[in-house]
């Protein structure tokens, strides 16, 4: 038996008790004639004392060979520390070793395994088995364990049943670009790895699974934008006989469930917006709404003047950013930057300071009188010192604008409280989207989504108007669950395929099974998918999905621990009948 | 809202409320005035009522029109049945509907959706979905969700954390064939789907994680033997600072907690045998012990007579099958034709009928006389009205053919009682396999095996005599879970890939990560994997995983269902840098 207790739990209960533990040597502190080593596990670190007096000659020399991160077994008695350490559980004992043993020696790591590393990520990455030494690492995938193993404990007891779908499927040339597998079964012949269960999932429900749910690996081959994974994992559900008010209830719930088990924060009812209503307040289908900035539409309040650039706009609209009234005049110029660095695309930007004593200061002082400024502080919800921040343009170009600068202040301005949490609804998501390179419309959401009551004749005349059962769950700025009611008509499922462009043969082709399975009693059904990894870093209070993922590709989709891809051997591409065709 | 209750709940106690229900229509029994049908959800069954004096024209119009697997929705009120079943918990009472709305109509099923259908497996295949609204489908997937989660509960209790490990990995040319994914980022460059997660876990363990698991796909591109599955699930666990005895009693208590659980089955102290053993007694390292018929070797009492075939052989060796004695000329010839089919093996077979009257009457009474064979009984632990079936030869291929007849009787004779669970442990693992093909000996478990403690030296002198730390933990006859303690040095992790035949440059392209790992202060580890598809047939009483997968693939590894694998576009393979090379 290696151990008795572990590296965290020794208190002072404990006291001249005999005890056996391993772990790696964290530090040593060797003054000659006492020597502290700190022994480490994933428990914690608890104190070695070894000593001239109280220990062998052979302990002695052993523990001035320790280095960093060995591997050591002791035997010793705990004692009571004289200088107690108040800031770890075990800080008030220590161990005499009266036996010590090295398990393996360890050549001097890349980085400190501490929690402040002085690791780039790149290294970290390469040797990410020592990175998960480290507690933040280590305590993130214990964070993702908890969460995951709430989210089925909750929808187990609410009798969803996870069930696993298949990760060898069918190639689907829509949405995303598919990783495939050759088969050398079937010669010339391909797997797909899944996007998504999404048609398994719809095809449970017509099998009377009635609720089902899985956590599950997802895999798309799209050109990694930092913070995307090649491969990625859902907590995939879907629901029979449920419309969408049953739905975001049974979600609702999930995530209030999470919130208080893993956070401790009761939230009541969320919010619900529809997807007009969160582009026009906050040029965002994903807004953050722990803090305010909403969207002051001003055409009414800033058309009526000679000011050519407001006149002509589609759209004037700006926000108050609280307290930055006093801003430099350098501050200022550098904002005006800022919303014109391509990646945002402004043309520039009026500003308003709305002084402490009640007046207002902007650049368009020239056209625009102090009544004026009034009712634009009116319509932003500007308070004296405040600054109100005004662009202007094509509306869908303007309100993205102005949602970059609105969250980009809030950024500044440390208004995004990591330790508060502020979901909503974001519902009724249009149906379809005009892909602007190809003029082609596409499903917002996907293929199988159900357009809302009495919108199946907008198909013809107005499509980007027709309105989806489609609702995205928004977490603190951040989509972290999206779902539809499906349809399970066959024939509305071909009148899609046959809107979004495929032929009667290609639909066949692909979704044939599932549009065959909708002729044999499909029930009325839908979902929603939560993105495991974004939902697990925004509970952790952060936003960056490779830090809760234990093995996470690069930019390339590389993993630089095992170095894969690699080659294969002609022997495998001759067993799958395929050929490298690499071009120069 | 689609229903206030589902078709499993109602009771008397819900007399006359007002109930919507919604579901497939299962059965309509139509007297004309009256007409009943059965209503079919996840949850059960519910009986509707129409008759012409309590409903509507209209309604008795659209129950007239009901046709099987049409899905409905039904408001009406809770009912006393005049005639009641007792065969269903909600049999005493029906719903006298009041309003009914078809929610989708259903075309005739390819084969009834019953408890016993009329459908072959290849149809049931291919209308999967229809195949899982059957009882026994469903129940087997609602089945293995709850083992899973009992799996999870136990070992979270216990401290385990479950980290998700990539599934886009590398090829290792080592053991089974690897599904590969091209990488189009990586032009000419492959992704492997794994194996198994193990360098990952190990891995985990050298960062300090402790104890870890996974219930996980795995994948292995193997030519598949009936009841093999391209794509299968494993429970994958491992620990840090164990021993050998510490991964048995974690797991003997994870398998105890799911006996007790899911079966209501207590089960002691598992039994253990080493491999030698298990090969000894029962000529098969996965030995059904629920049963007797332990061998007997008759060396010693059948190689001193003129029987020649048994004096040449390397081992003589029997089985006392209970109570068949009194079989026939004809049975006993077509149990001797039997053990001579190909795939069993054998050249012939001895067998002494053990009369009730305390004689001995055999197929070798020329040889051996009335006390040779009482010896033979003693042996084989036969008793009156036993037969003693008799094989000789190689020992390995004697063991092999007496263990295929002795699993044959025991199914014939109705000895493995499907309520009964027997787990047991074989441990001491050979290390080393001697492939008879190559003469190369592999890693019988898998290359990162440990070696018993002071058989290393053997390695260069007898290869297939060294033991290892491996185990496998056997559950009615079928392994069910496997795993070893670890090699956890870099140097003996080295001499082991030498003796695997790994050139340096082989084992640090292929391993080169693990080793590099291992030199930061690795700690001993070990683990175990349960196969999650078997282990849930064999809880579920049965032998054949298919029936417990969702989706599973038929035996040329296609699913039939959804057509896959299938072609993918010209445009792909180029982006993958990939051309096809068929072969005629």
């Amino acid at each position: 038996m290696y151990r008795s207790h572990n590296c965290g739990e020794l208190r002072e209960a404990h006291q001249n008790t005999e005890v056996t533990l391993s772990g790696w040597v964290q530090t040593v502190r060797d003054k000659g004639f006492v020597i502290w080593a700190d022994l480490r596990d994933r428990y914690g670190i608890t104190q070695l004392i070894f000593d001239e007096e109280r220990s062998s000659k052979e302990i002695m020399d052993t523990a001035k060979s320790l280095g960093r991160e060995f591997v050591v077994q002791v035997k010793g008695t705990v004692l009571e520390r004289s200088s107690k350490n108040p800031n770890i559980p075990t800080g008030n004992v220590e161990v005499l070793v009266s036996e010590i043993k090295i398990l393996n020696k360890s050549i001097t790591p890349p980085f400190t395994i501490e929690d402040q590393t002085d690791g780039g990520e790149d290294l970290r990455m390469k040797y990410r088995y020592l990175d998960i030494r480290r507690n933040p690492v280590k305590n993130n995938l214990i964070f993702r364990h908890k969460v995951a193993m709430e989210v089925r404990k909750y929808l187990s007891d609410q009798d969803f049943i996870e069930v696993e779908t298949p990760y060898l499927i069918k190639s689907t040339p829509e949405g995303a670009r598919d990783f495939v597998v050759p088969s050398r079964m079937n010669q010339g012949q391909f797997y797909a790895l899944p996007q998504s269960p999404q048609t398994f999932k719809q095809l449970l429900m017509v099998g009377g699974m009635d609720k089902y749910f899985q956590i599950v690996k997802c895999f798309r081959d799209e050109d990694l934008r930092a913070d995307r994974q090649p491969e990625f994992t859902q907590i995939d559900c879907e629901m029979a006989f449920v419309e969408q008010e049953d739905i975001l209830n049974v979600f609702e719930g999930l995530t209030k469930h999470l919130l208080q088990e893993i956070k401790g924060i009761t939230v009541d009812k969320f919010p619900r917006l529809t997807y007009e209503e969160a582009m026009r307040k906050y040029g965002n289908d994903k807004p953050d709404i722990r803090f305010g900035m909403e969207f002051g539409e001003l055409n009414a309040v800033a058309q009526h003047k000679d000011f050519g650039i407001f006149n002509e706009a589609e759209l004037v609209v700006g926000i108050a950013v609280p307290g930055i009234a006093s801003y430099t005049r350098k501050q200022l110029d550098a904002l005006v930057d800022w919303v014109r660095r391509p990646q945002v695309g402004a043309k520039g930007m009026v500003y308003v300071k709305y002084n402490e004593d009640g007046s207002f200061k902007s650049t368009v002082d020239k056209f625009f009188d102090q009544e004026d400024l009034a009712k634009w502080a009116e319509a932003t919800g500007a308070k004296p010192g405040d600054l109100i921040c005004v662009l202007s343009g094509d509306a869908n170009k303007t309100r993205a604008q102005l949602s970059a600068l609105r969250m980009e202040m809030a950024e500044r301005l440390k208004l995004r409280n990591k330790e508060e949490f502020a979901p909503l609804w974001v519902v009724d998501f249009p149906l379809l989207e005009l892909d602007e390179e190809t003029g082609r419309y596409h499903a917002m959401h996907h293929p199988f989504t159900s357009p809302k009551p009495g919108q199946m004749e907008l198909l013809d005349t107005d499509p980007g108007a027709v309105k989806a059962n489609a609702y995205d769950l928004v977490l603190n700025g951040n989509e972290i669950g999206g779902g539809s009611i499906r349809i399970h008509d066959k024939q509305i499922q071909s009148t899609m395929f046959k809107h979004l462009g495929f032929t009667p043969e290609e639909a066949k082709a692909q979704f044939g099974f599932l549009m065959d399975a909708f002729q044999y009693g499909a029930p009325p059904h839908g979902g929603l998918a939560f993105g495991l990894d974004r939902l697990v870093a925004i509970l952790g209070g952060q936003e960056t999905i490779r830090d809760f993922i234990a093995f996470p590709k690069n930019n390339s989709g590389r993993d630089v621990m095992i170095d894969a891809p690699a080659a294969i051997d002609q022997e495998q591409l001759n067993e799958l009948s395929l050929k490298l065709d690499l071009k120069a």
